[in-house]
């Protein structure tokens, strides 16, 4: 085939996303004539850089070998596992996808908001499913996670068997169903040349708390609180919504469901039975005042201090519905993601100011337990899959390190653990691996409601407008007669103080710069490219010399070539 | 007095920066005729953002009142508390800064670095000094901290008695001298009317963790390790690398110290007798290979991810000397600061990319000590000081909340408690206080070796320039003519992917909107000012409708007067 990067007949195992990052995990299963996908996600970035919604992968591998792609295949139904959807589907024509049932509702509705849910059909999976695609045959297994119906697979190629875990923890437990052990124990017993798992809590020892010990803690503070009470937590946290909708009805509370993407997981979950609520339990805005404050429950999105969030805004006294009052408590069933500390603290800080009381996880333990498996049940997984290869994906760097470590120490040779980044390739063949050619990969972002996704150079200007702001300088001449039309105008932003006097007379020193240098060149026959580096590095090293700032230096040029 | 805007001998009371936040501590004592300074510190900002370096007070008050001010008292010599003194001597003149050895060291440097050490007059002083300013008298008690030579002070004023603790915890086994818990007890059985109390760990029970306690967890690191020891620190935190010091001397490990503000510091502090090292045990890097690995302890800044420091610049293999190899390990003796855990885990994953084993906080405990109080010590030194009325300082509100909670089941009552913002003032007159006007205050923005700050709005354009970049519209007109003499240029910066073919439509489709506006306005007799406006109205709009991005609109009007 024209496209193809493989030796004839070998498997090509790779990631466009997922390795060495937490987010946008997009695994791929390639031969000659076959290309599975296991996840399209996205990546959440550091909360608020440069105006940035989300990150996804770079899918022009999968367009150079489009015609290969028979199946997307999903784990579960969180953002970082479907997120990408739509964007791939902008991308690549995709026969089929299947995913289990949950996440298959949740797909649907993102396709519906994407006007393209008649581009593709989905294909609900259970356990009891095999799937044949060509030469490929594919299983799942249950796994524990904090979203109901979350799978592992398990694909069976003529070279060998790939195994990957999804997203899991080895919850005893459960707020919903168990974990496949058994079905687990028998894929290994079968044989399992390559596994791929789970690494996010790779430095944690000992086991995950259950989702199902949460409750204890979140009944004690219904208990003792005598006034309305806020919870904030992930709207994809389904285990841990049903969990608060106990607690509700136990202590004879309403809810009122606050923000949109809680909203809707809530609206999906109930009506595929993922979540239980009476009607009679459910209130709208305008029903709170019917009710006494130890008669409420607000649940909303938040736990993250996102600035667009339900809890935000309510702290900040910018939603419409919800003030913060004297006597209300606010729950934050979360841990902040690291980078999220700051912006957590300011929704805090200013709830407290409006006279919330506050408990988080930090003065209340068990408010969270954590959907990934530390490392015993690490330990667990890799003795019963016993794989003959190991590839730890799902995590950065050093947990993908340290998942390495321990499958080490339990005897798999070091050589055959394979701590790899995106892009980088695996090659099966016979039951053997060897590591193959790397793939194209990169980190796309998206801004708004945008399809294509800003390039890294776009983000590398943002990043000097952020630090140093801009210094444009307009240069209008006549290049027939190679002559200066005006003297050159100085605009800046975010640079420096226009209203200081030091800072004017630095422009006005700049600008005369500008003049002399531009006299300089155009004494000669110079280019637009030279008139404009010339500009840049002058400028650039003049405004560093006084100020030590490095703005963006944009040399404008205007030509007066029509006759007035 | 002109400027005065006290009743007639009362005492004013107020913070230019220390409340509702950590960092820029300044907190004001003033009368009619007098004025004295405790503290003049800087706030760092958030990691990272928008090219900040840090944060002062806005001094404009201070100005409007120069001829009163008397004197500055510094408690310790850290950066929250000593790091705007260079900033506020550009602003008004002070007679004289008290402050203990350490700090008054560190200032001095701090002002020869600034040209400015001729400026102003240093008076070291310890616990048995008695000051009089005025009608003020000014004493001091030792605290223990993380830095040598920390104090709290106690100012008795005409109108009665005020103390403010600076930054301590009740270590009772420090690495420096003891708390003067005697001394403090005294002062509160002769009768306090407010106090001022360090609010930062409001929020944790029981005792912070002695300095002393951290030695053992060092100890232990370097009986395990066979290979370099790389240690990161704050380079403020004299008494934690005294520990470090001393097990390499026990450990038989040379130390090179590496990067400015560590050499700095540890310089100062050998020279006063603060730290205490051999020096045969010091080394230079030209003389790392001369040694053994298990014979070497690199000590570093950087323990916070911060981008310039020397880990960071050894984690990414930028740093001139030093390279990571793999058998080295990387300890982080610190906490990271909120805000800062993404840079931090960044660097973390870098070095463990590099081969090191890093070790921090989180796997492995007491690695590091809080320099201040719990819940305990807070009540201890309440209960001391026994203050008629109290003020916590030096946290976020959520701290000083609950600061003045714990205060208030003490026994203090409700009403004699105040949580208040910068620029709130208290007056104390007769033993009685009640709340005065505001002040102004605010922040101001401190970026590279910049002495005169920049304002809000230029951190808001900055801002703006982060999230979405900018466009820029040339409009070249005539005036007289009222003609527009060329199609608008349109510029982009950070704004769109201008290989990207619907970029390019976009922004070909904005210059045709751009150029009917402006013929529409130009048939009238528009002002510049409107020529701008519409421009700004009619492109955010459609840019809006294209991109859902709100970059900064920026037109510039090029005004053909001169005669060719």
């Amino acid at each position: 085939m024209a496209n193809s990067i493989l030796p004839a007949s070998a498997v090509n195992i790779y990631a466009l996303g997922g390795l060495q990052e937490v987010g946008k995990n997009t695994y791929c299963i390639e031969n000659d004539d076959t290309l599975i996908i296991v996840d399209a996600g996205i990546m959440f970035p550091e909360q608020g850089i440069l105006g940035i919604d989300y990150v996804i992968p770079d899918y022009t591998h999968l367009k150079n070998v489009r015609n290969k792609i028979k199946a997307l295949f999903i784990t579960h139904g969180h953002e970082d596992h479907i997120g990408a959807i739509p964007f791939l589907l902008q991308n690549v024509n995709i026969p089929v996808i299947y995913a289990p049932r949950l996440a298959a509702a949740l797909i649907k509705i993102k396709l519906e908001e994407n006007h393209i849910s008649n581009k593709i059909k989905i294909v609900e999976y259970t356990e009891e499913d095999q799937i044949i695609v060509d030469t490929f045959k594919v299983q799942f297994f249950r796994v524990t996670h904090s979203i109901p119906d979350s799978y592992g697979i398990c694909i069976d190629t003529p070279q060998g068997r790939i195994v990957t875990t999804g997203d899991f923890k080895i919850d005893l437990t459960p707020v919903g169903e168990d974990i496949s052990l058994s079905k687990i124990a028998k894929i290994g017993e079968e044989g399992v040349d390559l596994l791929l798992s789970d690494s996010t809590n790779a430095e944690k020892e000992g086991y995950t708390l259950s989702e199902r010990s949460v409750i204890s803690s979140i009944f004690e503070i219904f208990s003792k609180t005598s006034g309305r009470l806020i919870i904030s937590t992930f709207s994809s946290n389904i285990s841990r919504i049903q969990q608060i909708v106990e607690a509700c009805i136990r202590f004879n509370r309403k809810i009122l469901i606050v923000g949109r993407s809680m909203e809707n997981t809530v609206n999906i979950s109930r009506q595929y039975g993922y979540i239980k609520i009476p009607d009679s339990s459910l209130i709208t805005a305008d029903k709170l005042k019917d009710y006494k404050n130890n008669e409420i429950v607000i649940l909303c999105t938040g736990s993250q201090g996102e600035p667009m969030a339900a809890l935000s805004r309510i702290a900040n006294g910018e939603h419409s519905l919800i003030k913060i009052c004297p006597g209300d408590t606010v729950v934050f069933s979360s841990s902040p993601i690291p980078g999220n500390g700051a912006s957590v603290n300011a929704v805090v800080n200013q709830l407290v100011r409006c006279g919330a009381e506050v408990i988080n996880n930090s003065i209340f333990s068990n408010l969270h337990a954590s959907g990934h498996p530390s490392k015993q049940e690490l330990r667990i997984i890799l003795k019963l899959f016993k794989p003959k290869y190991f590839m730890p994906v799902h995590g950065e760097y050093r947990m993908l390190r340290l998942h390495g470590e321990i499958a080490q120490t339990l005897g798999i040779p070091k050589e055959n653990i394979f701590i790899l980044a995106n892009g980088d390739s695996l090659i099966l063949r016979k039951h053997e691996i060897t590591e193959g050619k790397r793939i194209q990969t990169d980190d796309i972002y998206i801004d708004g409601k945008d399809f294509t996704g800003l390039s890294t150079a776009v983000i590398r200007d943002r990043n000097i407008l952020a630090n140093d702001g801009m210094v444009a300088v307009l240069m209008s001449i006549d290049s027939r007669t190679n002559s200066i039309l005006a003297m050159p105008q100085i605009v800046t932003k975010g640079f420096i103080y226009m209203e200081d006097e030091n800072a004017i007379k630095t422009i006005e020193e700049a600008r005369q710069i500008a003049y002399k240098e531009l006299k300089n060149i155009m004494n000669g026959k110079a280019t637009f490219g030279e008139i404009k580096n010339t500009m840049k590095t002058s400028l650039s090293q003049f405004l560093y010399s006084k100020t030590y700032r490095s703005p963006m230096i944009i040399p404008i040029i205007m030509n007066q070539l029509e006759n007035k």
